[in-house]
């Protein structure tokens, strides 16, 4: 058994438990990051992949990324398409903002980088087995190291910031399970091709088929998905039984079709810890929280809970006070609610769900053609898609 | 028997009957309506309140009310209360218009009073048993006098105005019920009460125990709403108990109490029409659509299927023209499903679903946040409850 002594221990080198020691770091506070997943598999994990301004403000100016606002490509809006009609949702002109598309994974190259280059203390293959007295002065991350050696961490805080099947969530919630949840009849379908792109920005579309998104991710790699049955086997389709699928659900765009070289199936869950915070133990990121994700706010409230929550930790572990952190669930629940209302309302407004009546169907054609219509309910669904201000979080 | 003919046969002395028979009398085309209530009925029965201002404006220009501008209560905002809470939603600010608070049977009394001053046939007590030859060019209304006595209307267009239970629909739809509809888990509890206002604007108040809406009709009378289960006893409670089941959704506030005069149940219902049109005969009104009460859009929607209608008669009667009549359809219907949309949002908002989970819960206060704290947010919901414009209709 190995002990290790620092002040913040941090479970999960995903985008919240890296950045947050990033930004502990720049402000002179120790940490030590373990994840049980390899450095490669962190690094080639495809995931999410649209980032707020203010993400990308954060990763640059904390030097998290030196390559971000370079890399990454800046998206001024996005299309809704509906009834046979495509609507563009000016983000430049509405909110002055914009998204920037840059996968999750290169967020994780740049930050493992940068943190091993710091000196960070980060340990890959270390699962994180309990968390010990979370609400004392000393909590203690109880861990298995890679050659199945007892490892622990003792420190004056600990962050869980280890995803949707969290382990520390346990000492937060008091289950493993404790939140407030939903599910969605329905899940996405979303492919990997080879071949340049169909659109210049994304295309979110509500079709009589139900609902496709077209994504890219580099000039000869894109993302598409479409609504699939949750329990739906990725491999039953064939290529051109895909393309078949996503070309009907964008009537109007053909399809730049290339080989198919990944297809998953992606579930829907709407989650909130019952609890953020237990006496000195935290969660952010997924084990926090979950969205669907229509949207894309995911790895963005990530990224807020770091900030709101890296600013409780200064005040408390250099200045002695706790006040910034006691109001820290208050704090970071207000954005969660309110990105987890985005989430469904743009998962609601334009996938069909199974059960849906005729009315439903036209209900939902008459939200859309509200919103599209509207420059203040185009500016509403703008605002929270380019991300509400993180300043505003203080 | 005795048969008339004219050129319009109007089913329905309500709002939008009535207003059409008005504003083709305008133009020189005539009219017969005919009612199967009272006119003593007709002008008592409380219905809705709330118009929009492109509402008092028809009412006004047109020479319907002279009074409406004078006697109306002009508002220029509603409060959003939850939490514990309020939040102004101030239209004047927001979107430079108002709404007025002008009981409907007000509306009717003056325009039964100018269409009868103006030599309108109106008759009262007369009951349409049914539409025949719908599609021909003479459409005729089959209907019952007050005595028994068959009467039968032959026109060259037949307006169903004759609201939810319409027997002009089965004309147009093929079925007295032929419509996409949605029934709700709850109702609204109304009371009428002899107390000064509460309030200066209406209070619609998300709260724990459910919804309530604190709404006035005149310095000494009050309408209040709150929600219960659609198979209330209206009698089963007591005054007191209706008073603590209203002051325990509006925390914050000290309801005025004053004794209850008049309690009903409002059941909930979306409806629309399958069809809006059949050759020489068209729906509008109730008769065509019903909607959710919350945001106020019955009367008001009416009006705007008049607006639309009676264009298009001008067109057809006046110069044969039919091209207006054939977009009648898809015209009315897309703000028909706007303000289903929105009735259906405002509903789905403000009131406590039975089977809410608690995530439900929570998400539904964070999309009340999400709308009050963005100024686009409070703007969208403006426009649709202040009314988008009429003109826009053509």
């Amino acid at each position: 058994m190995t002990t290790t002594r620092t002040r913040v221990a941090i479970v999960g080198a995903g985008p919240a438990g890296l950045l947050l020691s990033h930004l502990l770091g720049n402000a002179g506070i120790e940490s030590v990051v373990i994840d049980d997943r390899s450095r490669e598999q962190i690094e080639t994990t495809i995931r999410a992949g649209i980032l707020e301004q203010g993400t990308v403000e954060i990763l640059e100016q904390s030097g998290a990324s030196a390559r971000v606002r370079t890399a990454a490509h800046r998206h001024d809006g996005i299309e809704l398409r509906f009834a046979g009609d495509g609507h563009r949702i000016d983000f430049a002109d509405l909110v002055g903002r914009g998204v920037y598309l840059y996968p999750q994974h290169e967020v994780l190259k740049d930050l493992i980088a940068v943190r091993l280059e710091r000196g960070q203390d980060l340990r890959f293959g270390v699962t994180a087995e309990r968390v010990e007295e979370p609400a004392s002065a000393l909590p203690r991350v109880i861990a298995t190291g890679p050659g199945g050696e007892r490892i622990v961490i003792e420190a004056e805080f600990v962050v869980g910031a280890d995803g949707s099947r969290s382990v520390v969530r346990e000492a937060v919630t008091g289950s493993q399970t404790g939140g407030y949840f939903r599910e969605y009849p329905f899940a996405w379908f979303g492919i990997l091709t080879e071949a340049p792109p169909s659109a210049d920005e994304l295309i979110y579309s509500n079709s009589p088929n139900g609902f496709a998104l077209i994504s890219q991710r580099s000039e000869t790699v894109q993302r598409m998905y479409f609504q699939c049955d949750p329990d739906a086997d990725p491999n039953a389709l064939s290529e051109e039984q895909l393309w078949e699928q996503l070309q009907s659900r964008v009537p109007g765009t053909t399809l730049k079709e290339g080989p198919i070289f990944q297809r998953d199936v992606l579930r829907f869950r709407s989650f909130v810890a019952h609890e953020l915070l237990h006496g000195r133990t935290a969660l952010i990121g997924d084990a926090a929280h979950t969205v669907p994700p229509t949207g894309a706010k995911g790895m963005n409230l990530a990224v807020a809970d770091v900030v709101v929550l890296e600013r409780a930790l200064r005040a408390l572990l250099l200045e002695g006070d706790s006040r910034l952190l006691e109001a820290f669930p208050e704090t970071a629940s207000h954005r969660i609610w309110k990105a987890q209302h985005f989430s469904w309302w743009m998962t609601s407004m334009l996938h069909v769900a199974p059960d849906a009546s005729d009315f439903d169907r036209l209900r939902q054609l008459g939200e859309l053609r509200s919103v599209v219509e509207s420059e203040a309910g185009r500016r509403y669904l703008a605002e929270a898609y380019t991300g509400w201000p993180l300043e505003g979080l203080a």
